[in-house]
């Protein structure tokens, strides 16, 4: 078992690692004083795999308990389901000592998370990641959100986790496709830092299909030490650093978009990557070497990656909805090194037309 | 025109109080360097009277600008008028570097200031609050919060502005009800220090229905001097001192809901407090002389509140709703003396029935 301990300037909480780790779910609550009247937000995948195991588990300690089951969909991230979940607070008399847990991947995390800091203006929040890309990403950093219309996360807020507990072995019983994309926030956080880890994740990722427990504990705990390391740094996003965690987001969001959220955020955020590398290219950013070196690894998940109905056009108005805008542009942010990334870029509409096409041969 | 410096652990944020400081709207935007694409959203009785006082004066900074007007009414804090809001704010592209600015009173405030907290996970926000009651309350503290079945305020955040502006002026075209509405807050905070403020307002509180501006400049600035300080040491309501500003609100949060919230807040206010010191009075913690001086005040007003269909049991049922409540129990905050406010008081039944009682019979 790993720990992490995410220092935030509003306040610091534990990321702990680990095969099994769930088990220990009643001494972490006495050890970390968390409420015993719990509300569950459940994973239907989760539910119909684990269920029996983690209401066995909540049953040791909770006094008072209710569990809601939401299917893992980016649908879910909406109005509806944030009624939905008030609605049984509500009803159930749920007070501010409730400690809300979400146990799913990131779209039940993002909901989740938005209905426990404004549920009261607050309530404790337990974060249990169970694919690789909840875990890597959004458990981790304090963001919630529902997507509004076309725009994803457009409401939301941020609000930390009272505890994110990693438990691995939820990750045995994720299909290939998950695990990709899992490992597409990974390859991203690879290009943050010098070259380590990218070469590490070059050398060993066949092990991640393999679903080597040990590989994934460790590629797991050196994404959260990057990924809390820049929180650290930029908690609301307001000195700029935090946007490098987007690299190739502001593509990523349009593919997802345009695909009606059918293309998984991960497997976006591989061509995203992959996009993001071209735009670098096209504004001289990188050189070819350069280029073919970092754009290996991404590659490598080339043919599990199909973007379909690509039009640049749309895909330029969608990007325009991006958060990342300031004054009406389209912001990005690119490359040109390991740990050498440029936040706020402007494009012109010709280079991000050329970006995408490029992106289109390989993967359409 | 004086000025409070509000302290929180986020960050800070002036507060300035001033006769036709709205005129002065465009400097403060230079001066605190805030965004000049402004999304207004504006009190319909305000916008009546002041509206286009209001546009010439937003026009002479402003580079992108949207109105929305909505009613005063406890009605509006809904999800509702959230969806209203962000299609708005969505439809006209309005990104991040956009500041709302809620020109009204308590509930336009705090359905603004809830959009603004999530709408892209928080943009700046103004509030120029136009009701003595929001003058003194609700844009000071930084609670936002819209209504949920009849739960006041259960679903909310905590935000600060960037800016309040308190423009007496605006409170000249205040009806009488209006004003003893806000005055309700004040006298509750002339409960929560010394026992000078509340000697000072009970000499002078005929100059608040002749809206005398000096008297009204001097007490909003007492009032916000109070709440500000209390807010300083407990933010998020976690070491429960912020709690002694919810005095008389257990009782005043029933009236409201049982009231459908036709009785404003701070009569409700003034209501829950008379309720309050009886309870404390029920339970022993305050002398017939205390109770009797303490009451002179708010009494001077009970001929303007009149509440109605007072039924004990509803009442009580109301009252486990509320946000203050643990594990299933009623929590009151209660008085022993000037300055000294015991929270968390657990009280029988019976002497709350007998409390609600005693209201009834001066109240009904």
């Amino acid at each position: 078992m790993k720990k992490i301990k995410v220092n935030t300037a509003s306040n610091n909480y534990p990321v702990y690692i680990g095969s099994n780790i769930f088990n220990d779910l009643p001494e972490f609550i006495r050890k970390y004083r968390l409420p015993k009247r719990v509300f569950v937000i459940l994973d239907k995948n989760v539910e119909r795999i684990h269920g029996s195991y983690i209401k066995k588990i909540i049953n040791e300690f909770a006094v008072k308990k209710c569990f809601v089951v939401l299917p893992a969909s980016e649908r879910i991230k909406s109005f509806k389901t944030l009624l939905q979940i008030f609605t049984r607070l509500y009803e159930e008399k749920f007070g501010r000592d409730t400690l809300l847990i979400a146990i799913g991947g990131g779209t039940i995390g993002d909901v989740a998370g938005f209905a426990a800091s404004t549920y009261m203006r607050g309530i404790p929040l337990l974060q249990i990641p169970t694919t690789l890309l909840s875990a890597v990403d959004s458990s981790i950093g304090g963001k919630t959100g529902i997507n509004f219309n076309e725009a994803k996360n457009l409401i939301g807020t941020f609000y930390h986790p009272a505890l994110v507990l990693i438990d691995t072995n939820f990750l045995k019983s994720l299909p290939p496709n998950e695990l990709i994309s899992g490992f597409g926030e990974i390859i991203k956080y690879s290009y943050l830092t010098d070259g380590d880890l990218y070469s590490t994740l070059l050398s060993e990722y066949k092990l991640l299909l393999r679903k080597d427990l040990n590989f994934l504990e460790k590629i797991i705990y050196e994404s959260v030490k990057i990924k809390s390391a820049v929180v650290l740094k930029d908690e609301h996003e307001k000195t700029g650093l935090r946007k490098i965690l987007n690299f190739g987001h502001t593509f990523a969001h349009a593919f997802e978009s345009n695909s009606a959220y059918k293309l998984a955020h991960g497997k976006a955020v591989i061509a995203g990557i992959i996009s993001a590398f071209f735009l670098s290219s096209e504004i001289c950013l990188i050189s070819e070497k350069q280029l073919n070196y970092m754009l290996e690894l991404p590659l490598k998940f080339k043919s599990s990656i199909r973007l379909n109905n690509l039009h640049e056009k749309e895909l330029l108005r969608l990007m325009e909805y991006d958060k990342k805008n300031r004054e009406g542009k389209i912001k990005f942010v690119l490359i040109k090194d390991f740990g050498e990334i440029l936040i706020d870029i402007d494009a012109d509409r010709k280079l991000i037309y050329n970006a995408l096409k490029r992106t289109k041969k390989i993967l359409v």
